[in-house]
C-alpha cells in the first residue's frame, strides 16, 4: 500500500493506494469519525462491492443510499434522496458519509456532506480509475443543472481517500482507457519523467497489473496533491492548470449531448487539442503532438473529434463557467510537462485546431 | 450610519447600520464584485424596496428572483429557482446574489450563493429586525427538509450585510417583537450593561426611534461578530452560545407545527425557560428570571409555553440537530450577560421548568 497526504492544513488528509484496501478494517477505523455512517453508491457498485464493505464496517452503525447509475441522475433530485437517507438513518454532525463508486457517485455523496447539518465528514472510495486518479481528491463537489455540468456545488475535502487498485479488476476498458486520459494529463501539466513511464508502462497499465497501477495512480494523486494544496478554490490559476484538454472536452460533451462519449474520452481528444494549439502559437515544439496522440492511442482513446462544426464547439467552449470578465481562459504547454493559463488566445487558431481534427 | 467589522481573516466583511442605506450607490459599489448581480426577494418585500435597491444599481447589470413568501417555502424546490435565475441571467463568478429580505430570503439567497459554481458573493439587505440582528450576520445559510429545520446547507459569510434601519418602520409589530427576542438573548449572554439599556429603552424601540434602533442592531451585530469571529464553524462550543433559548423555542415551533408562532416569539419563551432552568441548577439569582419575564413583556412578547405536554417538548428537544453522542447540550446563564453550554442537565430539572410554563 502507498499513502499520501493532501496538505491543507487543518482540512490535511491521507490518501491510500493498494489492491484490497475495501477490506481493511483497522484502516476505516483510523480514518472515520466516531458517529453513524451512510454508504452512498450506485445500482452497479453496490452489487460488486457493498457487502465487502458491510463486512468490514461490521462493528459500526451503518446505513445505505443505493441510487441510480449515471451522468443523468447527478442533479437536486437524487442528492434530495441522500439526504432523506441521512435523516432516516438519523446521522448527526459526528457521522460520516462513505462515497463508494465512480465519480459520479463521489460528487452527489460529497455535495450531500457538504450541506449536511452544514457539513459532516466524507470518505471516498473510488471505485474507477477516472476517479481515483482526480474527481476522489481534490474536493470538488457538485450535481449538474440543466443547464451545465456542476453548476451547484460546494468545495468539501473528504476525511480520507481509500483507492483500492483490486476493483480496477472488475472496470469496463472503455472507462479504464478513460481514465488514464486523466493520468496522461498529469504528465503533461507537469512531470515529463512520468510521460515518458506511461509511454512504457502503458501496456501493462491497461493489462492492470497491480505494481503498474500502483505507480500510475499514485504519480497522479501526488500531482493533483501538490497542485490543490498550493491553490485549494481555484483562486491563484494554479489549480486550473488541472484543466488542461477540459474546455475542449467539455464542449465535446455538450455537443453530442454527453451520448457516446465517456468523460474522459472527450478529455483525450481535448488533450490533442490543447497540446496541437500550442505548438501553433509556437509554445512547445510539433514534435510534442505526435506523441500525445501515440499515447493516447496506445491508451485506447480517441483522437478525433465528434462531427461537429468547429465553430459550434468554440460557442460552447465559451460557456464554460471558467469564463469570467467575458475572456476564454485555456490551458497550455510552454512545454512537455509545464502547462500555463492564457487568456489571449486568438479564435482564429484555436478554430485551426478544431478544424484539423474533424473526422 | 454605524459600521462593524466581522473579522474573518480573508473572508472579513463589513456591518453599515443606519436609515436610508437601500439608497447609498457609493456604498454599494464600495461592497460588491464587478460581475453581474442577482437580487433574490420575495413577493411580500419586492413591491416595498425593489424599486427603490433597483434604482440605486441602475448602472449594474441585474437580474431578479422573486421568491414566494413564508418559511413553507425555503427548501430545495424554491433554491432551484434561485439557480435557475443566475443561470438564465448568466451570472458567473464574478458575479454576486443580493438578498433583499427577511431570514428566509437571507438564509436561501446565501444557500445558493454559497453552492452556485461552488461559491459566488452574496450581500445581505436584511429587511425584518430578527434578520437585521441575527441571520443575516455570520454566515449560516440553509434551506429546510421535511424532516427538519436548517437541515441543508452551508457556511457561507457573506461580503458585506446593510441593515437599512428604514425598513423597519414598515415592519409589523408583531415582527418587531420577534426581532426584540434575539436583541434580549443578546444582552443575556454577554452584556449586561446592554439588557439594562434595553429595559429602559423598549418603549423606544417599539416606536421605532432610529437612534435607539441603530444602537439596538449596532451592539447586537458587535456581540455577534465577536462570537462569530471566536467560533466561525461552531466547533469550539463558544458559538453555541448564540443558541440561548432556541433548543426550547425550536422544540415549541415544531410541537406547533410552526402554526401561529413566530421563531422570535417561541425563542422569547425559550429564554424564559433557560433563564428558568439556570435558576433551578442554582447557576443564577432567581430575581433575574422577574427581569427577564419582564423585559419580554415590555417588548411585547409571549411568556407562556403553547398547550402542549412537557414530555413532548422533552422529546422534541432530543431532535435538535446540535445533539450528538446522545447528549443534549443547553445553553445556560451563569449570570446576567454570561452564558455558558452545559451537556448534563437532568431530565426531571426541565421538566419543572416545562411544566412552570404551561397555560
Amino acid at each position: 500500500m502507498q499513502s499520501l497526504s493532501i496538505a491543507l492544513g487543518e482540512r490535511t488528509y491521507p490518501i491510500y493506494i493498494g489492491p484490497g484496501l475495501l477490506s481493511e478494517t483497522a484502516l476505516f477505523e483510523a480514518n472515520l469519525p466516531a458517529g453513524a455512517l451512510c454508504i452512498v453508491t450506485n445500482e452497479t457498485v453496490a452489487p460488486l462491492y457493498l457487502d465487502t464493505l458491510r463486512k468490514t464496517l461490521a462493528h459500526r452503525r451503518v446505513v445505505e443510499c443505493v441510487l441510480p447509475d449515471g451522468e443523468p441522475h447527478k442533479n437536486l433530485t437524487t442528492l434530495a434522496r441522500v439526504f432523506d437517507s441521512l435523516i432516516a438513518g438519523r446521522v448527526h454532525r459526528d457521522g460520516a458519509i462513505i462515497a463508494l463508486g465512480g465519480g459520479v457517485v463521489g460528487d452527489m455523496a460529497g455535495f450531500a456532506a457538504a450541506c449536511y447539518q452544514r457539513g459532516i465528514a466524507c470518505a471516498q472510495i473510488p471505485t474507477t480509475l477516472l476517479s481515483q486518479v482526480d474527481s476522489s481528491v481534490g474536493g470538488k463537489t457538485a450535481v449538474n443543472h440543466p443547464q451545465g455540468k456542476n453548476l451547484i456545488g460546494a468545495f468539501h475535502q473528504p476525511c480520507a481517500v481509500f483507492a483500492d487498485t483490486k476493483v480496477l479488476q472488475t472496470l469496463p476498458d472503455r472507462e479504464m482507457s478513460a481514465g488514464l486520459a486523466e493520468v496522461i494529463k498529469y504528465g503533461l501539466i507537469e512531470d515529463a519523467s512520468f510521460f515518458a513511464w506511461l509511454e512504457s508502462a502503458m501496456p501493462k497499465l491497461r493489462a492492470r497489473e497491480e505494481r503498474e497501477l500502483v505507480e500510475a495512480i499514485s504519480r497522479s494523486c501526488a500531482i493533483k496533491a501538490q497542485i490543490v494544496a498550493e491553490d485549494e478554490r481555484e483562486t491563484t490559476g494554479r489549480r486550473a492548470l488541472l484543466n488542461l484538454g477540459h474546455t475542449f472536452g467539455h464542449a465535446i460533451e455538450t455537443a453530442v449531448d454527453y451520448q457516446g462519449w465517456l468523460h474522459g474520452e472527450a478529455v483525450g481528444v481535448g488533450l490533442l487539442l490543447a497540446t496541437d494549439l500550442s505548438a501553433r502559437l509556437g509554445l512547445i515544439d510539433p514534435s510534442v503532438i505526435a506523441r500525445v496522440k501515440s499515447l493516447l492511442e496506445s491508451a485506447g482513446l480517441r483522437t478525433v473529434s465528434p462531427r461537429v462544426a468547429p465553430e459550434q464547439l468554440w460557442e460552447l467552449m465559451q460557456m464554460d463557467k471558467k469564463v469570467s470578465g467575458g475572456k476564454l481562459p485555456l490551458v497550455l504547454l510552454n512545454q512537455l510537462g509545464d502547462a500555463q493559463l492564457r487568456r489571449d488566445v486568438d479564435q482564429e487558431l484555436v478554430l485551426q485546431t478544431l478544424r484539423h481534427y474533424q473526422p
